[in-house]
């Protein structure tokens, strides 16, 4: 609209989840107009992200060296591992600070309809984890969707020989929630996973 | 909260107007997971466009040359020039359609509280150029605030010598705006500036 330079930064703002063109627009005449070297580091670290952030060796979510700050601190449970779809829920669960122990990215969950099987994901590579390595605990925390489920209805069976201990994250009531406006799923599964006082 | 890089790249996507920690962590996530490519080409064009992108000499709206793409375009009416307080109003007023003179960007408006005088603004450079080019209508096209308001006062007043026709933007109800969810201020205008049919 003004310039082929704007046109085609706005093109690509439109490329983040949830920026339309509106906000694309708003968001390049922002950065032109009061902070142009705002968005050159913006730029540097977004080029630096998308060329030098690896997949670590170990967890398989998302790493700046060949092994991940979470994989190598060494405060952390080394015999419990809490199984996630995706590195967004290690981010999820760590920023939620409370869980110590280590972590595996599956990286997404069984889904035969979109062509997702066994190899799509790190399964194997879990597996053999286990077979190695002393777990106590194995956690898996895999969503709640239908395919979540799967997800860890299969590896459960998988692991079942090489830990002792396999459980999986509470359903129920979330904090603040008001059960008048809860779904009837949910009610459901807290009525039967009530705990006594 | 996984790597040095991926917090860099949540803190510099603040940066973007609308964008706070949730958001941007979202991006960097949907970037690094599905769209690595795409997240290179938006920081070529963002680097691009903050280094690239400088004011046109003419209009002071933003440009890839010396001279703006609507400055040089020998289809625009050149006795037509509107007055604009960003080029975020140019860009507006080019989405509408509705108009095809010239343009000039002031840069913001008069406001004595935020330290913005005559000088901070390119009114000089604007009542300069109306001395020397044969403008017949002089459009204030600055915004409905108050200090909006002031600067097309004072611009007016700067230019009567220079050109014939000085006119302002309309001011009503908007298109689908209705009277009962419409504030006083508007609706007083809206009777006062009352058209025949």
């Amino acid at each position: 609209m003004l310039t082929p330079k704007f046109d085609n930064l706005v093109k690509q703002l439109r490329v983040l989840p949830g920026v339309g063109q509106k906000s694309a627009q708003r968001m390049a005449l922002h950065l032109l107009t009061q902070k142009r070297a705002q968005g050159m580091a913006l730029a540097n670290a977004l080029d630096e992200a998308m060329r030098e952030i690896i997949e670590c060796e170990r967890c398989h979510s998302f790493s700046d060296e060949p092994i991940c700050p979470l994989c190598q601190d060494p405060r952390r449970e080394d015999k419990v591992l809490c199984v996630v779809e995706t590195a967004g829920d290690v981010m999820a669960i760590e920023q939620s600070g409370g869980y110590c122990g280590r972590y595996f990215v599956l990286g997404g969950h069984l889904s035969p309809i979109d062509g997702i099987g066994i190899d799509e994901l790190n399964i194997d590579q879990l597996i053999n984890r286990l077979k190695v390595e002393p777990i106590d605990e194995l956690i898996l925390a895999t969503g709640t969707t239908v395919e979540g489920q799967t997800t860890a209805q299969f590896i459960s069976q998988a692991a079942t020989h090489h830990v002792a201990k396999i459980t999986r994250l509470a359903q129920g009531i979330p904090v603040g929630g008001e059960l008048e406006y809860l779904d009837s799923m949910t009610l459901n599964q807290a009525m039967s996973n009530r705990a006594k006082l």
